[in-house]
């Protein structure tokens, strides 16, 4: 069986809310005891997102202020007309950012860069609880 | 062999056009009757891209709306100078959004969230034919 | 062993530098003689990130203009209130481009579009040397 499916669950404060879960990530791999692999990390949920950046509180602003000028939650969303939940602008935010990333597994490392992390991106405009898949091929 | 490769056409109308095409990746993978898998998914061409969303006509419409504000059609491209195409935003769209996404396949079924859907954006400015690979490691 | 990991180092020029890096992929893949496969390319770093276009001096240019609009270099960004190394921005435009994409081999050839290239894309305010992982699964 050369691919193991790993998953684990986060709680979010919605909100763009943006969570580090590199080491939820580790966790998942390193028990594996695995030389060579590639790893996908993929999320459920069409108003979330994964991506890699470096986690520091600056950033998290700065990310979370440009998700707002690029798809602003202060303008009217079609979406909202249907179902008036006023989340418009997270489906639009999870759609661009996307929902999976590979990194690769090498001599038993996760192959990051010194400053880069792996986060989720929660864009719902309310709690939420995440699964995130994390796919290990060796 | 632990690797398939799947494909299929979609005609689209261009002018980005957004299409569910979560239930022909299903065909490919679903024939095969595996458990667990990893499903890449990915585009061929320079204008079209390939990402998850709620498929529902209000937020198609917003998705539109918010690639016309990020890459705007009524401004002048310099790719447009060389080509005279008039599809330049047509590719800055694409390279923004991205040409694959990886889904995990999880006891025989593809592991997205309720309202989650695979889709196919085609920004070009006329009608096109795409081809999609579907590759399933296991 | 159905999986290999390559890499190979490109110097980049930063400020929204865009590297046509498909010919080092090929370098990478074609020499095992392989007919189907999956490749999964990743870049290490968070102010640089992988994507794919059609490679042409003006639509670099669109692609630099347009990372200009959606993540301004002239705005003030939290994270330089931190480290003063002015490269905000280069950080948001990472995470929203994203550092990894999937693309098919097929019959031994790379499955991209006629003019559809795969580029590095460096933000960062300095030359920077990137490193880039090749996995090939087969």
């Amino acid at each position: 069986m050369p691919i193991i499916n790993e998953n684990f669950i986060i709680n979010t404060n919605g909100n763009t809310d943006i969570i580090n879960i590199t080491k939820h990530i580790q966790n998942c791999v390193y028990k594996h005891e695995l030389k060579d692999a590639l790893v996908c990390i993929s999320i459920q949920g069409s108003t979330s997102a994964v991506t890699t950046i470096e986690y520091e509180p600056g950033l998290i602003k700065d990310l979370q202020q440009a998700m707002e000028r690029i798809a602003p939650s202060s303008i009217e969303y079609h979406h909202d007309e249907i179902w008036h939940d006023g989340n418009g602008y997270a489906h639009v935010r999870a759609a661009l950012v996307g929902s999976s990333v590979n990194i690769a597994l090498k001599d038993g490392l996760l192959n990051l860069g010194t400053w880069q992390q792996v986060v989720l991106m929660d864009f719902d405009n309310k709690e939420r609880s995440r699964n995130i898949t994390v796919q290990i091929v060796y």
